[in-house]
């Protein structure tokens, strides 16, 4: 199936919103920006959707069919998503992650750790959250806001947190070398996007359950959170596991970016039906007979 | 959101797929019957569930809302999906449980049970994978595979069994007393449609993945299978948790019916938004001033 997308020739969506290498300033990044997008804009973006969920959603049985079939080699995908509240990581799941079978993925979303987790080092609980074989993991916050509220809330020593961004490196490098794929995506909202996002889950009771009086005095740290994102965005991008911003004042791109991103990391990976493991003609004659 | 399935009037789906008390006969269940669907057939099934999933997932999202607000009191929804393979477990979860927000399910398949599971009673891993507040929990497979290929197969004394049937109902009036509402599936395929199934599974590369040459070895007791289904069907019937048969040889109807049966489920618990935790006016003023 080839989807309208994938007809439009020019860069990957990925080259397009991978992090420059060097110093970041998120000031640089415009939150309603709408690169590589090949419609027209909001009103053609359900169409520009299904049209990449049903090219996704074929790539992504062959490696979930590869996850079943060969468990070993089996190669597996990780999504990392990190945002300001209201940035969209909820939408992003609901509407990028929503268009593959449920089957193949893996949803883990961190909060505030618990004793248990905070009795280990900041990875343990990353490491027990990954994706198995075949399987697309996609995480709701990560490892990442270990160096990012954990620095603004300075909720350990800084000579702790700054050690963190090796170890990430490290780990991520890691995880790439075993055969997962990482996508990390940071939601890119803007301060004034966000007010008018707060403001609304105040404006209707049906998303009362959304607002959390404590997004408040996140949004009061802004710049802190600027600066952690940007330190995170810098020191931890690297050739195998690179950042991305996506523009996330605009959530119909939001969503078709996550998915664009998704859809050409499958398509990168050549992925194969497994062969038989039983012989054809044995069992079409089983199956007749029977 | 209303979808056209609401709009007509007739009986419940719950009411016409729900097995009638006493001794069950599986072969008075036509597997090609397409009871309550409001369409036409095959041709509008794609707009029927459309617009379905669009009432699903409003429901599901108040459901998931009261699970975050008051997790101590909110109601959990338990899907099980049983029936022989090729019946379609796995198509109903991409189509009908992928209409749904991944964030709001808890996806769990059963297989044979591993030697930890076995060191325990049958239910022990099946209390393990229950859903969470205000989650959608989907079982593929489920404890009945322990009066289904365990009967069959003999794999424990009949004596054993046989008194599993008493501690299922126990066990399940147990989780709807505790705020869970059971919704077992069994989905009913033909002999021939199962045939035809296997076969095409052996003639596209791309469907080998999904063969298993033990699904013919299954098939040649097709006999013993449908006395076990009929027995669990019979035996498991309660008022709280009482078996649906899904016609399954139409796979558009067969998805359709069990997204049916999920939103028929949703709209009857009475679902409301929960109350805001925090004092509106002030919230408001402090966003507004942010």
């Amino acid at each position: 199936m080839s989807s309208k997308s994938a007809k439009k020739v020019g860069h990957p969506l990925s080259e397009l919103l991978r992090v420059p290498a060097g110093p970041v300033d998120l000031a640089r990044f415009d939150p309603a920006a709408t690169p590589g997008y090949p419609g027209e804009g909001k009103s053609d973006s359900a169409e520009e959707t299904e049209a990449l969920g049903a090219e996704l959603s074929d790539l992504q049985e062959v490696l979930y069919a590869d996850g079943r079939s060969e468990p070993e080699t089996a190669s597996r995908v990780l999504v990392v998503l990190q945002g300001m509240d209201t940035s969209g990581k909820g939408g992003v799941i609901r509407h990028a992650i929503g268009l593959v079978d449920p089957q193949g993925t893996q949803l883990r979303a961190f909060k505030a750790p618990t004793a248990e987790e905070r009795a280990h080092d900041f990875l343990w609980r990353i490491r027990q959250a990954l994706p198995g074989p075949g399987m697309i993991g996609i995480f709701d916050r990560s490892h990442y806001e270990d160096v990012l509220v954990v620095r603004v809330e300075s909720l350990v020593p800084e000579a702790e947190w700054s050690r963190r961004y090796a170890q990430i490196n490290e780990f991520e490098a890691e995880l790439v070398a075993g055969g997962t794929r990482v996508i990390k995506c940071m939601l890119n909202v803007s301060f004034e996007e966000q007010r008018r996002r707060l403001a609304e889950r105040l404006a209707h009771p049906s998303k009362y359950w959304k607002y959390n009086p404590a997004d408040v005095d996140a949004r009061l740290k802004w710049p802190a959170y600027q600066e952690a994102y940007a330190a995170a965005l810098e020191l931890c991008n690297t050739v195998d596991a690179p950042w991305h911003v996506i523009p996330s004042d605009h959530k119909w791109y939001r969503n078709w970016a996550v998915a664009e991103l998704l859809r050409e990391t499958l398509a990168g990976m050549n992925l194969q039906w497994p062969p038989a493991e039983f012989d054809v003609a044995t069992e079409q004659a089983r199956v007749e007979a029977s």
